[in-house]
């Protein structure tokens, strides 16, 4: 998502490969098989945009450059941690354009590769040697587990907005939060400037979580590294589907999706068809830029400077790639681009 | 194994009930059935050895009380999420003279509680508030993982008793060194004294662990809470069966054992009988042993206190149940008690 133009221009270019390296002597690939997977998924990438968030709100408010790389590594490697559980967890059969350790290995050596990843996010966030970020980090994981668990313990799928967005806080905007709320806190700023920071990560988290359900709602299995529809086919009811459904009480297939009972494939071939045409994807959108638009917002209150451009280069370009209409914060930040 | 006559002499006695109110705290019964899961295995308690060490060393030595609380329920519960997971790893059956979470429930749910334990005990040695200690305990969980990882990893079990003992030393060994050990970095004392501390806790986990892996055969299953010489048939060759093995090299049971190959349950009894009948038995006891001897001998070099006789009664009572001849330190110590 972040393209190659971004990537050249960006001002933490050389401090996220430090943390690849960080990332990379977590594990010892000679060891077994188990750290080779691990090393295989943490190599296999992603988009690396939390330690990215981590790195930019950091540099932009003055913390020590050291430190920043350990939480950045600490939180790109709990994110890696809580996939391959999630993984066990949903079943899913594709991530990061890979099949996952689960598609082949048991959930033995899937609980033990996640366990490895814990341990060693938390290993790295030590190195903050910030007993307040590991407070953080630590109250994260939690909400994290929580949320999987309140999932997890639920009869049905989500039926209301707030349930979705409870769910969609506790697993993807908690993280986001504490990528740029911690970078704040190993700052020299106040109190004020870390809850901005806090802000701007939760509201960019929610953004992209809810751009990601719609992707894969609207996306082509080749770019998504997924199947298209998988949450659906996994009985997880996003965004677009809770819009669809306020529009189509009555649908039954998707009643039957939320109340998890046995459905033929071709039903919800059906269902994600008519959902892709329906007006409920440019809703979301416009939920997911509200919550655009409320990252910039906060951002504006932090300090100018090409941290904060590349900031909003990076909220503006999870939202904008789908999504033409922009809105007046948006222009704004355009503009300040377009001077650099 | 601690009997009632010594828990009412138990100088932690009442910062011991401290500590379950601490544990008790970390899970919200109302949540879900999850967190209930939780709670009823904190609840099945077993021992408590680990925060009783960590109470009576840090209480000998001078830690803060609070602090200590910390600690104590942090070591338990991160030793409850070891056994869930370990559990669902193992495919172990019973365990704490319950059902385990996996005989009834799916891999993820094994993982959620895990990993809420874990998430709970990351929580609770942040309480402690030091830097140091945090350290002790994210390398206690990273050996522990790296343990099962590398049990995991093999193609075959343990066939000398240096694979056997690192094993044990990951597994329980180095819980039991952070029980003492990090008690007495949250005292006011030298880095010898921090290091008699860990080398005590060292010893005695070494020992516990041995002569749990002897009750594994010579036990009933009543007082097991587990199947007799369910390790062997789990695959896991311990102590007494390398022991065997050395002197009956020729066992073909043992090596398809030890090549993890199919096996008739008859033959796996036949084993378990003659090991039982063996000198392997005796032989381990002595080992075990000698590992109490080495951590009372490490006791003797902390200050003179009830808690020092504490510690040495609970060494004692671990070993001593199953093993008539004592040394001469065990004497001695029993020679102090007795003036009590």
């Amino acid at each position: 998502m972040i393209n190659t133009q971004i990537s050249l221009l960006d001002p933490v270019h050389e401090s996220l490969q430090e943390v690849e390296a960080l990332l990379t002597a977590q594990v010892d690939v000679n060891r077994s098989s188990l750290e080779r997977a691990l090393s295989r998924l943490i190599g296999a990438g992603g988009k690396r945009i939390r330690p990215r968030i981590t790195l930019l709100t950091g540099s932009l408010l003055g913390a020590d450059h050291k430190t920043l790389l350990f939480l950045g590594a600490s939180i790109e490697m709990l994110h890696t941690a809580s996939l391959i559980h999630d993984d066990l967890i949903d079943g899913a059969l594709l991530r990061r354009g890979m099949e996952t350790l689960n598609t082949h290995w048991s959930p033995a050596a899937s609980v033990l590769v996640g366990d490895l990843a814990f341990t060693r996010s938390s290993q790295l966030i030590l190195g903050t040697a910030s007993l307040p970020v590991i407070g953080m980090f630590n109250e994260t994981m939690d909400r994290m587990v929580e949320g999987e668990i309140t999932q997890f313990a639920k009869t049905q799928g989500a039926t209301t907005r707030a349930e979705y967005y409870d769910w969609i806080k506790a697993k993807t905007a908690s993280m986001f939060e504490l990528a740029a709320g911690a970078a704040a806190r190993l700052s020299p700023v106040d109190e004020d400037v870390i809850n901005v920071a806090r802000t701007f990560g939760y509201e960019i988290g929610m953004a992209f979580q809810i751009m990601d359900d719609i992707l894969d709602f609207t996306g082509e299995q080749t770019t998504l590294g997924k199947p298209v529809g998988n949450d659906l086919r996994q009985r997880t009811i996003t965004l677009p589907a809770l819009i669809y459904l306020e529009t189509h009480p009555d649908d039954p297939d998707l009643y039957t999706l939320i109340n998890r009972s046995p459905i033929d494939e071709s039903n919800i071939d059906r269902l994600i068809v008519d959902i892709r045409r329906s007006e409920a994807i440019d809703q979301s959108l416009a939920i997911a830029d509200d919550f655009l638009r409320d990252a910039l917002e906060a951002l504006g209150y932090l300090p100018q400077a090409p941290e904060r451009q590349a900031l909003a280069k990076i909220a503006i370009s999870l939202v904008e790639m789908r999504f033409s209409s922009v809105g007046s914060i948006i222009r704004k930040y355009k503009g300040e681009m377009k001077h650099e």
